[in-house]
């Protein structure tokens, strides 16, 4: 009996996926089936994505895990239909790989000043460095994958790194926080504030009108973990106030974010189109067949979602 | 007899440097006078900036060494007055640690084509990611101290790094070729290229129409290390034909660039004012002070210029 593989994600995603996974699952000598239409009752494995038209799993009868083709699970989490495995998407080379280049780069472009070169080259030589990295304390909310890399990333560029979970981690060189309290300790005098925090109840607004002020005055705010980590009318005020001097910003709490939104216009703020990480095709199929073949052996699945914790 | 050490650089560094140095001659216990101005004949050491009005060195006749305040040396080395040795400044901290963030800032920048979204916040949500690091072939030319920390700032992050420099040099993980065919090599291809050789005879223009054209279309260029190493109307050629889609400029042959140069209204060059490496007081301080008590201690001088090669 063959396994049955359903692709539920949008068509370009079938387009880009198709090709890389067949080879995979050829290379991988299983029987197996992969079609974007089955029937229900008779499919194995989802590759899926949360704005996927699944969203009723009853039907999903012999069931055994559904993979998501993202990181981010929180529109699926909570499907109460939803009764086997879920697998993020866990891909090193795509998406941690690309938020380290892309947190790396704004962390270095807001610690250089270079949005005043950029933007005026008026032919006059004004003098003056920044200071080192050294100098520089950052703080990291959210210590997993994604997080940790980051964090190791600008420490080895010489930045003092914080790091803030809800879970205390540990990491050589990180000076590593949890809780309320660790909350304070990681923000506080903090001149860059990297959020990279799954989307929670208990994350929602982490940054709001109390967390932004026991930042340094001055300080920039990096935001490509999740949208509603940011209290946005907070934000805009310390944008306002000058207690942030710049946010960049690569994820809303609508995408795409609308025209009128006030993050557009404003002189402070840097919008980026969620790009900051992205699922590279080869290596996220990667992820998924060997999931696939995990679960065909009996193996435990890697990259399962704690469905209590909610990422 | 004391040892008598001669500051002769502009006012704003003696301002800067004279506590420091103060600071760390006193702890070490030697009998020294520091100033400004002192009988040429009685001076010991000369803490120099080639800038200086100091530039016959004949009536220095016990002078032990010239301890240059900057990493270049290209308007002292050639001094046919100067007998004794020349040491440049190597400041690890300042000058190394600060073009390792200026140089892997500003190669994010443009592989991440930050710039279309610093410069274009007008309400369009444009999607597509940059490649990742390992796609993109960067060559650095000049692979001295600040070439190799660089270099290896950007192998971590993992761009696939090609160094090219006069005299072979290995190192890990990076392609190293030297000489004219060595060049060929280091060049073809490269979508970003950093320049951070001397200024010598043989390095004059050698990113010219020839070199150029070697490289990826749409290659970026980032200079800080010399101005002389770029024949400015090839790179200007080349920025309008498009084989070059920016340039990020530090230095140049004359310095404060005019208001009137074409690089500063070119919209695809980005001036930034000779701020990718400063030497920093602290540490190019202890670095004077080292050599000083070298000297007095017949050590052998750290950090020597070698005068026939110019560097």
């Amino acid at each position: 009996m063959s396994v049955n593989i359903l692709f539920s994600a949008a068509q370009i995603r079938w387009v880009q996926y198709e090709a890389t996974l067949r080879g995979l699952l050829d290379k991988s000598g299983i029987d197996y089936v992969l079609a974007t239409e089955l029937p229900p009752q008779e499919v194995d494995y989802i590759v899926y994505a949360p704005n996927s038209d699944v969203q009723d799993f009853t039907p999903f009868r012999r069931l055994k895990a559904v993979l998501n083709l993202w990181a981010g699970v929180e529109d699926v989490v909570g499907n109460p239909t939803l009764k086997v495995p879920l697998a993020r998407m866990v891909d090193k080379e795509g998406l941690t790989q690309g938020m380290v280049e892309w947190v790396t780069g704004h962390v270095l472009r807001h610690h250089l000043g270079m949005d005043a070169h950029i933007l005026g080259q008026d032919g006059e030589w004004r003098a003056g460095v920044p200071p080192l990295s050294a100098e520089r304390p950052v703080c990291i909310l959210g210590l997993g994958t994604l997080g940790m890399a980051c964090a190791r990333a600008l420490r080895h560029l010489g930045f003092p790194v914080r790091g803030w979970s809800r879970t205390l981690k540990t990491m050589a060189g990180v000076d590593c926080s949890a809780g309320e309290d660790g909350l304070t300790k990681a923000l506080d005098d903090a001149q860059i504030v990297v959020l990279l925090l799954p989307d929670t109840p208990a994350t929602q607004n982490i940054l709001n009108a109390t967390t932004l002020a026991r930042l340094a005055p001055g300080a920039f705010v990096i935001n490509p973990g999740r949208g509603p980590l940011i209290d946005d009318a907070a934000l805009l005020a310390a944008l306002d106030s000058g207690q942030v001097a710049h946010a960049t910003l690569d994820v809303f709490r609508t995408e795409p974010l609308p025209a009128s939104d006030p993050f557009w216009g404003h002189p402070r703020v840097t919008v980026t189109p969620h790009i900051a990480s992205e699922t590279r095709v080869s290596s996220a199929s990667a992820v998924i067949v060997e999931n696939i073949l995990r679960g065909e052996k009996g193996k435990p699945f890697v990259h399962l979602v704690d469905r209590a914790a909610g990422y």
